[in-house]
């Protein structure tokens, strides 16, 4: 079991330096010459203290500069709290926050109409496959379903722009919150992308998955909003779940509960000494969240109204 | 010439109660009982201080409460730094920003390789039959090129958000860096909504030009990012002429400079007294902006490169 699939939590705190390249080891290789830093390796620039590493940063710096120098645009400088330079392009200061762990977890749509029957059967069917894919491998399965959560949103913000511009019409607000549902999903992806690695059949596997997903979700959505909505909203309650499972394997010494990536520390706003644990509690209050909001827009659609004459639940995660 | 198109600004201050409905309009009606708003109609939880007003707002509010309490999810209230409640849905104070006026307005890329020339030449060509429909209306022009304008942005945005996820990379933040530009488009078109009306064959054309716009850009962007961002960036270059065009027409008098839209003035943090000349010159610089960030994106290509290797211009403008 340990060998088949993305490497497992806890028995590859090792160096893996032959992983896919971030944005940090293309711009600072540091990466490849830390290997004291295992499994935070992957976000150098969060390694800091480093006489070294900041002689690589420069010469990174310098590097990007050739780039950035021909049409005179500096990247942004934005600093922490603490004054410390901001470490993340991906994300900002402003779109840390402290997850709502006090959300309600058992919360659950029950399935009325055939529509909302369909849609549970289409998400507990497509369950199926996954457990028997992944077993109890969590942070795998994790990581690996990160990367299709991350779809509908862009999916669903796309179309309501498109429509926006098209009928001449405010949102409601509701593009910016489906993409951030989407921001939020892919910087889920890229905590545990830090303490899982996907092996190559897993990243075929993924490009498969997301060429169906995605056009099925895009079809899915100008068909039917409603229905989307209402499968995205079942499939964050099967999200929760399966972080649930993962807190058990956490907690029963399955899975090591590595400290916390630092990208997910500042993310998240946690404390310094946070663990995985800590991560993936402020992961599955998320999910609850975007089971809430999906939900929310389904039912919308069912009253017969459209999205836009509901104020969208922005920043809520 | 006047009666030709959309709406003429300067010659359609008075009441237009019959064009489409936004978000405000749809919660609370009182667009359609508040004759005296004029111009400013169509924002109208920016007139304030009536009380018939507020109380169809209440009425409004109830009925968003209808939908809302199904889920038991609240709009998120946001205030003002004036502790004014917050009025727009389509962006959040921490979004507004004074524009950069001193951005270089004549900065222009030479085409230098054959791709350069084709896609400056594909602008310029295009350029030609949006000079003969539209002339001399450039609030009208605006209205309608900004909602093609941000469709790049938004497809760009949604091709490297795939990317990073199939991939398992950070995006150096040009996933957000281009999803800000396509936000920033459509803040553009809901300004100029405000001041300008498209009449039926004009929503016709925008449905038909984007049609066929987000198609040729999603398809160029897969083939070659580095011809579509260079085509942005000449798209960019004629918009700020189109908005100088525009100036001299507010300063020779052919169109009346109105008072600026509500919604113009707290997007772009302008003083109550602004006007449609404001306006136009924050849209330009924004253009500029736009320009600056489109033409160093394909240069990152030019080098052989990858986006993600420069970190993006975030929360440029
Ligand atoms: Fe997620
Ligand atoms: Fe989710
Ligand atoms: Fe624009
Ligand atoms: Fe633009």
């Amino acid at each position: 079991m340990m060998s088949r699939g993305c490497t497992r939590l806890g028995s590859s705190i090792g160096p893996r330096y032959l992983s896919t390249a971030t944005t940090w080891r293309t711009l600072s290789n540091d990466c490849i010459k830390a290997p004291a830093a295992g499994v935070r390796c992957k976000s150098t620039v969060a390694l800091g203290g480093d006489k070294q590493q900041e002689e690589k940063q420069a010469v990174g710096a310098k590097d990007a500069k050739g780039i950035v120098s021909y049409w005179g645009l500096e990247p942004t400088r934005v600093s922490k709290e603490d004054g410390a330079p901001w470490k993340w392009t991906c994300f900002r200061p402003w779109e840390a926050y402290s997850a709502d762990l006090t959300i309600d977890l058992k919360k659950h749509h029950a399935p009325a109409t055939l529509l909302d029957k369909m849609a549970y059967w289409t998400v507990k069917a497509l369950r199926w496959p996954t457990d028997l894919f992944f077993q109890r491998r969590y942070g795998c399965r994790a990581m690996m379903l990160e990367t299709v959560a991350a779809v509908p949103g862009m999916v669903g913000g796309l179309l309501l722009h498109c429509k926006s511009l098209r009928r001449f019409e405010h949102s409601g607000g509701w593009i910016k919150a489906l993409l951030e549902e989407a921001e939020n999903e892919r910087m889920h992806l890229m905590t545990f992308m830090e303490v899982s690695d996907p092996r190559w059949y897993e990243r075929a596997l993924v490009f498969a998955v997301q060429g169906v997903f995605f056009n099925a979700y895009f079809l899915g959505y100008i068909i039917s909003p409603k229905f989307a909505h209402r499968v995205v909203g079942y499939l964050e309650e099967e999200a929760i779940h399966s972080y649930t499972e993962f807190l058990k394997e956490l907690d029963n010494g399955n899975i090591q509960n590595v400290p916390a990536p630092p990208i997910a520390i500042d993310y998240w706003r946690l404390p310094p000494n946070s663990t995985l644990r800590d991560v993936v509690l402020a992961v599955r209050a998320d999910e609850a969240h975007h089971r809430d909001v999906n939900h929310f827009a389904s039912d919308i659609h069912y009253q017969g109204r459209q999205l836009k004459e509901a104020p969208a639940p922005l920043g809520y995660h």
